[in-house]
């Protein structure tokens, strides 16, 4: 990581947060913290949403994409950037690309569902599709980057991604502090665990007193059992779940590294249980999320984690298809 | 209207607004106002959303309602307040009496949905059922604030209620300035016509060169032919429609006096406009609008309402059932 201040190389400082903060500022939205009076009460304590579905391609991804793409040097910008994601991360850096004028093409699966790699085009991105049976998409990814002497972008696993997603910590612990209110713990869904990574070194600096916990579906708890096991464990790849962005089968390097210093543990919830979050957020909230950004708020409803005086719950995303969030509306359970 | 540097005493100043904001100040949510880069790419200018079903009690309503209470003098407090409201109006005068301590009484009819009754008695408020059919539900709150000395709490012909709606006005102006973001048109659903009216003082003073339109559900358009004829009219009353805040028959008379000499004019949409703006709504800002919410959204997606740089948008609401918006999703049409 190049910066001056930073003590360790293999993991970002709160200055490059800072610094990611000052880049994203005409790009990114300050997404709201919300709060729910009535929710807070049948908790017991004051429950905060960090609302990134409100955020520049419906996720918090395009923080740390563009983070990334703004650090390459000028003069390798015009090669483009390639990245590899289905969903989140694919339209963070389609996005992000697009608004720095890189080119950039995102690999997808040729099975993802129509409206994603439709999203993803709308950023003008180049999309290259591939047979998920019999082709390995970092494989092609990595292929296209040499070929085009572009950069590869990673979802999770890189010192300005991580610097990226910090500023989400960053900013909450600005809006916990205007408006004067006392927050004991943090929970967020985690799949490689940058956002996470990044939230720790934000809230390190700016609010130590809070815990963080990760929250898992069930069945991809790949980070839970890493931080009980203090080492990076696998997921069997037996288990499914409809929180498609939360599948990744083990924490990044650099993530974990940063992850086990600083979290207090990880939780799990079932499908059910964020179906339930995603019709408590409607209800409460008015606010849309898809399953994978409802994990957060699955942890804190089923009493998984708690708090004694505030609990601030990262809904991470809203990216989710107009039928299934139907379906969930009226009682289905995943 | 109490205000000593009001020339009118029959509506609000811009004083009475910035009053209202400051009592307001740590109860409403400043709502964000929310930008869809590929939407406005799409219309061919900025399209800004004032997001009010993020506001406490998921509406604009609890603004004018606090406002409204806060001003009832000290020793005719405990005497409560009472009003007559099926929806977002009741549940704002639940939610303000409860904070400013307050008793409050609700006058819903009987066969109102079991899920509004109980968000607004969830409030503490007490509710008064009455039969839509035989009583009126005006006769029954005028007796009920009679006898128990209580103040009716108006939805929209009243000046503190206009008000605190009009911090609304405040609110969009400064965010617009704050972002140099040039806006020449701002639409809001109307029924009464308190919001606009406050709205429309507030950017008299602070953003007078925003023309401003009403928007309202076909054959609820009194608003628009009152602007018309110069004088109000009412509907007919046999027309429908699942947009069920803005059912009002008829302009208020404090409102209209405002609206008349402020507004550019008013326009009409159907149901089945409002729901492709709820839709719209879910994919692009992952945010819940129940259909009165979206009719300002219906009347720029239509063109009814154009912009040359930027359109205002308010959302005004997002108290819908489940049910309701899970059908709407997978394509109905009202």
């Amino acid at each position: 990581m190049p910066s001056s201040s930073n003590s360790d190389p293999a993991r970002p400082s709160i200055d490059d947060i800072r610094r990611a903060a000052d880049i994203l500022n005409d790009v990114a939205v300050r997404t709201p913290l919300l709060e729910s009076r009535r929710l807070s009460e049948r908790l017991g304590y004051r429950l905060f949403l960090k609302a990134e579905p409100l955020q520049l391609t419906g996720s918090f991804k395009i923080r740390g994409a563009y983070n990334r793409i703004a650090a390459i040097a000028k003069n390798k910008r015009a090669s483009g950037v390639v990245a590899y994601s289905s969903g989140n991360h694919g339209q963070g850096v389609a996005a992000a690309a697009r608004l720095l004028g890189v080119p950039a093409v995102i690999v997808m699966p040729a099975d993802a569902p129509t409206i994603k790699i439709e999203s993803t085009r709308a950023w003008g991105a180049e999309i290259v599709l591939y047979d998920r049976r019999r082709e390995s998409r970092e494989a092609i990814a990595e292929r296209l980057a040499r070929e085009r002497d572009a950069t590869l972008v990673k979802p999770f696993d890189d010192c300005h991604v991580i610097a990226g997603q910090g500023t989400v910590g960053l900013e909450i612990a600005a809006q916990l502090a205007a408006r004067g209110a006392d927050a004991d713990t943090l929970v967020c869904g985690t799949s490689g665990g940058g956002l996470l990574a990044g939230i720790a070194i934000a809230f390190a600096s700016e609010a130590p007193a809070i815990s963080l916990y990760a929250a898992e579906p069930a069945g991809f708890d790949d980070t839970a059992r890493s931080l009980a096991a203090g080492q990076r464990m696998s997921n069997n790849g037996e288990a499914t779940s409809f929180c498609d962005a939360l599948l990744q089968p083990t924490p990044g390097e650099i993530t974990f590294a940063i992850n086990r210093s600083r979290l207090a543990g990880g939780v799990v919830v079932t499908d059910a249980e964020v179906a339930d979050a995603m019709r408590v957020a409607f209800e409460y909230f008015k606010l849309v999320l898809e399953p994978s950004g409802a994990v957060g708020l699955a942890a804190a409803l089923t009493g998984r984690v708690v708090a004694r005086e505030g609990l601030v719950v990262v809904a991470t995303g809203g990216n989710v298809d107009p039928a299934l969030y139907a379906k969930v509306l009226t009682g289905w359970s995943g």
